[in-house]
């Protein structure tokens, strides 16, 4: 298994790149990197770790993609870019995967053009785990389509389904189209439509119909599917919140001397449960639906979080997760009838 | 000050709806009730609470909406519903303003019915309250209207900036739009056009351009602006993820007897943090751009919760809502130029 990284992506790069690259390889020693960036940054860093350095190759380039660049500079201005030249290895087929903390536009722009869409997908979309009372669930997508047609939402169903099955360790992952009640007449019209086509489907999949934004973190299915727009805001929501009631629990424990003490007592609990809802635990988000796996991970992640994204691009490659893609959606393709 | 409740609407009513009244009088000593609903259920109620009893009069009827009919069905065969009822006395301005807890579909259709459009407004808004970090927010749609042109949701700007004056206490409250990036080109059509609708009008507003999921909890604006799909998911989402952290944070204070013995200790002070996100302390849910004031509270809400939705139809009739955009939406069609 390779993987190459941009070594270049991200607001701790490449030191949290490197470090995470090392902590991934602990834990899967059979791991070989790409590393994509400035070997004279990169090199230094690999010193420190002689495993990692073994198993390490870099392809050198000073370019990079900043955060603040437009996604059509970046496709023109970056060709020479780590982030290019780390999805390169993908479409050459040099790497398994690709995995990159950098600006999520250009890396879109860039491996849509790069890769082109699966056959059978009309759009590629933005996919990740994220923390439920029951576990985890996936959800998708979460920004690359603001607007979605009821064939865009089934197909983000079966490529959910998919990343599911690599990353749950379930075999029939339940699937809920988010809405905004369960009765049938309600929401819009692409989401019925979708849930329609969900239903009749010959996909031996577990669709069980519409959810509300309560049942995500309720963990009611394991698939989420929504368009770009309301996933993404959705997502985000979830993220505020929970924030605010991390900060809110903290003030109510050290608002008093008898709070303090108590919280100390506390404090091993409470860091379980921490543990929990860390999002370096869930970091690594999937561009699904194009002909390679790029994992994107969160900008502002450490070495802990980046290892997490590496991670799952591990789990996908492994899977072999666009295949089944591929053979679900052309099995619909024959079977369905047309809507 | 009159208000009309619909005494039978609720998990809880019509216990909850004359205990609440009750609570509200406690602290509105002013207020006048009709109670709508069953004479023989709400009379023995009324008997233990004195003085609501002397300041409230009974609108009998025995019919009622449940929360399984549809609106459909409820328009039709609900003419002499006490829902029905409660609302003609505000379309007869007996009433200042009408509280239900019922079935919110059936509600929304009949005050639209009875009640009509403020001139210049296209489409009525559920508009209610939340807690942020910096104290409370507005945000509409949450729910009524799935789809929403830019017209629309300029209007649910200037109907929520009227509901934030009423009830926040901010003479000038700040308004955002909800979307997926704060980049001008970002998201959806109906939302970069409102937008430039918000910049561009002669309404003194103070629209600070968009926002994004997380910036809800945050409390970045006062008013957020959003279609009735995104809104109804984000407020769903956050209230499934507030009440994830609050089973965390038990269960992590109950797992062992360190953390139990601490948390007694730290009791008090998370109390306090508690009451903050109490939903009963936001509940009251009103129909914006009908005329009349029409609030629905929660249906499982209690007393507190009830009472709390009579508050905030108290201030919404004293700010008179109403005019104030009636005056606003007047103004920006003789000033504002078409986009």
């Amino acid at each position: 298994m390779k993987i190459a990284l941009d070594a270049m992506g991200g607001d701790y790069a490449p030191k949290a790149v490197i470090r995470g690259a090392n902590f991934a390889l602990s834990r899967n020693p059979d791991l070989e990197f790409l590393l994509v960036g400035n070997e004279s940054e990169i090199r230094p860093l690999l010193h420190k770790h002689h495993k990692l350095e073994q198993r390490s190759q870099i392809i050198h380039t000073t370019d990079v993609v900043t955060n603040e660049d437009k996604p059509s500079i970046a496709l023109r201005q970056g060709k020479n870019s780590s982030m290019q030249l780390a999805i390169n290895t993908v479409k050459e087929k040099i790497a398994d995967a690709c995995v990159s903390g950098g600006n999520t536009g250009a890396l879109m722009a860039m491996a849509k053009i790069a890769l082109r869409t699966l056959p059978g997908i009309d759009r590629p979309a933005i996919c990740s785990l994220f923390p439920t009372r029951k576990g985890q669930a996936v959800m998708l997508d979460l920004g690359a389509n603001p607007e979605c047609t009821a064939e865009n939402l089934f197909q983000f169903a079966i490529m959910g389904e998919a990343f599911g099955v690599a990353l749950l360790g379930k075999k029939e992952p339940t699937i809920g189209l988010l809405n905004i009640g369960s009765e049938a007449g309600k929401g819009v019209d692409s989401v019925r439509q979708a849930s329609e086509m969900l239903q009749t489907t010959q996909i031996p999949i577990k669709y069980v119909g519409f959810i509300e934004g309560n049942d995500i973190a309720t963990g009611t299915v394991d698939i989420i599917v929504t368009d770009g727009f309301t996933g993404n805001i959705a997502l985000k929501t979830a993220e505020g919140v929970a924030k605010l009631c991390g900060e809110y629990i903290k003030m109510g424990l050290t608002s008093s001397i008898f709070a303090k003490v108590g919280s100390m007592m506390a404090k091993p609990a409470l860091k379980s449960i921490f543990k929990k809802i860390d999002p370096r635990a869930h970091n690594g988000a999937m561009f699904l639906g194009l002909n390679g796996i790029i994992v994107k991970s969160h900008g502002g992640m450490d070495h802990v979080g980046f290892a997490n994204a590496i991670d799952v691009a591990i789990h996908l490659a492994k899977a072999n997760i666009n295949q089944r893609i591929i053979d679900e959606i052309g099995f619909s393709s024959e079977n369905d009838a047309d809507l």
